[in-house]
């Protein structure tokens, strides 16, 4: 019953606020925060995924590292092995994924290119949809 | 069918990492690193919530203020007006309003008192649950 990673790229858009490894963390927070988004991809050469760096590392940096951070490149405080998923990918495994590994952002791949991105914010409201559609369902089997 | 808050704390715990307004954006972004949560609620005198500062705020601060901002206090950049939920408050009711709101964490009070917090993350991992137990009664039906 659970929705396809499909149908809400299809609905909320595949792009995807990407940059080089080379931004600085101060440049990286200036993008997540005029996007209003919680994770950029990181690319390299020919838009291969090479990390993704996320709002918890910037948390992170300044934590271990305090302000000499924010103008160093993000590569070296990314996390460089992604987990992707597919179009075929349900809600159910992202919930799932998501709450054992802990990510909040899981790319897109189809072919070997970067297609879309999902966060847990999608995956929940996809399922509030979910939930409704069965409430209908069951109203309109007891009205016969 | 959708679970309260009261049985989500039961099983987590009510425990609620606080700070007062006048720790740092530094020294927030430790604490945020040291119990690796997203999330710090702010509170006054005698217990009292006066704010929640994110870890969206660490980057935001960071975005516009640059390294000046780590010196600051967190009480001129928490947000001051806290949305709160009951023990009552089903995982329906926080999805919807974590969607709607763009909140993830909803610090939960009772009786005036802060009694734990519900992350968006709790609300999937429980959301789960209920799916497999949904499962688990078909099978059963279907087993006769
Ligand atoms: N009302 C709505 O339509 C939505 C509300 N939310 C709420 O907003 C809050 C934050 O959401 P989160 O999911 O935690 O993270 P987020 O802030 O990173 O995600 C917000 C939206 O931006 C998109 N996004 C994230 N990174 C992107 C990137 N690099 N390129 C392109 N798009 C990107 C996500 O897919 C999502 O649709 C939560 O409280 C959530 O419940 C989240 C998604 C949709
Ligand atoms: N495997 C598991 O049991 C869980 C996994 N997660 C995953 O971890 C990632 C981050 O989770 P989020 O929900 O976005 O946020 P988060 O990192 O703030 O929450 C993590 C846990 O810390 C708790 N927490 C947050 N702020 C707190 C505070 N001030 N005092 C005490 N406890 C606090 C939350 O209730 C939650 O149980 C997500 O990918 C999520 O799916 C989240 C919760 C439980």
């Amino acid at each position: 019953m659970s929705v396809s990673v499909k149908a809400i790229l299809e609905a909320k858009g595949r792009d995807v606020v990407t940059t080089g490894g080379n931004t600085t963390v101060a440049e990286a927070a200036k993008i997540l925060n005029e996007n209003r988004i919680g994770a950029i991809v990181v690319v390299g050469p020919g838009g291969k995924i090479s990390g993704i760096f996320t709002e918890r590392d910037v948390v992170n940096a300044v934590a271990k590292h305090g302000q000499e951070c924010l103008d160093k490149p993000i590569a070296s405080m990314m996390t460089a092995k992604v987990h992707r998923c597919k179009e075929d990918t349900t809600t159910d495994e992202l919930m799932e994924l998501m709450t054992m590994r802990r990510f909040r952002h899981v790319p897109v791949e189809e072919k070997g290119k970067l297609s879309g991105i999902i966060s847990i914010g999608d995956v929940v409201k996809w399922r509030i949809r979910e939930i409704e559609l069965e409430a209908e369902q069951i109203k309109a089997y007891i009205a016969g």
